[in-house]
């Protein structure tokens, strides 16, 4: 029988150490060393269950992906899914990391320009306004995120929540940050089957809800490209 | 009896020269003269029956308004708004024009710099992808109004239409523009007594349709204090 109380899904999250990582600060700065090379690192911030990035990293063998979640129950059942995923999708688990972490902190687990894309997806939405700052598309989350993301850095964003994305385009923009490929109803047109899809991503589809989405490009050579047309411009 | 064919209505525009302007290209470079003062002009382009023209510019006495439309039954109509909206208001017509013109050619009209704002509300959507050319954000046009508005430019755009407002963001996005105040649902919170509607809008809303709408800032101060940023983040 399976342990099921809290000490159980403890110590089974400790019995995984190359897949499920619960002090992540200790790789600050050191992940490739964690991930045994230099490939491109790609994370989930508020990974839920899992199903988005163990799907994503069985896909792209090339990129290594970190979950993130602050729950021990969340990141059980990440590990569950990312084994199914593997015996689905084949391949092996070594280019993904569950780390349980909460990400207002995010700053002390990885360094500057450590990653390569941030993918947030359905973030809570904290929809009363004192709770502003708490949405991972604050400014005060997003000047982090710059600092963390490297010259090819992007972030990919996708929520059902309209007053999030209204919020989070704001945020962006206020902030002078580069958006593309925006999208109000993103399987308006068709089923993407090309995009992964998450948890929430599956239950709002399905119900009919448009799901909306954005990239921010915040790498040094799209500043440097719109600084030329800035200075034409001027 | 009025005369309602369309000789008809074209005598009824000639006879209101002091409002009315058939043959716009001749006052390129010229519109303070046409008001006789200097204040800024604000120009509606697409404005259908006039109803938002109207009631701004009789609200707005020390801003100069231009509403523009292709059609003489429409600029008639825009006429009789006005009327109306000086009898409600108080106020006379000398801030306001009417001009008859298809705004492909909105280069012929105004000279570069010449208005500081202009009004995109509830602009025909064009869905079919071959028409997109034909939107009034695509970029050809877009690049337009960046040449005629002034170092104070803004744009200000309203629809009900999600795919054209989809498509306008990143319209906006990839010319390197900068939004602000985007808003998805703009009566959701309080209905914006605030702002004044347009006829489509008054429509639509009543209806229970969300109203999106966004701002976008294209003034030199605005180019100028973003170079800074970017130069801080290189
Ligand atoms: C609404 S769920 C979305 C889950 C998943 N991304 C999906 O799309 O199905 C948001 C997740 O973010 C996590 N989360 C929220 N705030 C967090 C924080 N400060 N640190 C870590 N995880 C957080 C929650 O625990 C939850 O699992
Ligand atoms: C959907 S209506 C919106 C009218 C009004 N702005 C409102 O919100 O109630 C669009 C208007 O734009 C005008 N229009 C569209 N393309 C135009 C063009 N190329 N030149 C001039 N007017 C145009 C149409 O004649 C029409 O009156």
């Amino acid at each position: 029988m399976r342990l099921r109380g809290r000490k159980g899904i403890r110590e089974a999250l400790e019995g995984q150490p190359e897949l499920v990582i619960l002090e992540p600060e200790q790789f600050k700065g050191r992940w490739s060393e964690v991930f045994g090379n230099d490939r491109p690192i790609h994370v989930e911030l508020g990974m839920g269950k899992g199903q988005f990035i163990s799907q994503l990293s069985a896909l792209n063998p090339q990129i290594n992906y970190i979950g993130i979640d602050m729950y021990d129950e969340l990141i059980r059942r990440g590990s569950e899914k990312a084994q199914l995923s593997r015996e689905e999708h084949g391949g092996d688990l070594s280019n993904l990391r569950l780390v349980r972490y909460n990400i207002e902190s995010i700053e002390n687990v990885f360094d500057s320009r450590e990653l390569e894309r941030i993918y947030l997806n359905f973030s809570d939405p904290w929809p009363k306004k004192k709770h502003a700052r708490r949405r991972l598309t604050h400014a005060n989350f997003v000047n982090k995120y710059q600092e963390i993301l490297n010259e090819n850095g992007e972030i990919h964003f996708k929520t059902d929540s309209r007053s999030l994305f209204e919020f989070s385009l704001n945020s962006f923009a206020d902030l002078g940050l580069r958006m593309r490929n925006i999208s109000l109803d993103l399987h308006a047109e068709e089923l993407r089957t090309d995009l992964v899809m998450t948890e929430y991503e599956t239950k709002f589809s399905q119900k009919g809800m448009p799901i909306h989405r954005l990239e921010v490009v915040i790498g040094e050579h799209v500043l440097a490209e719109h600084l030329e047309q800035l200075k034409k411009q001027m």
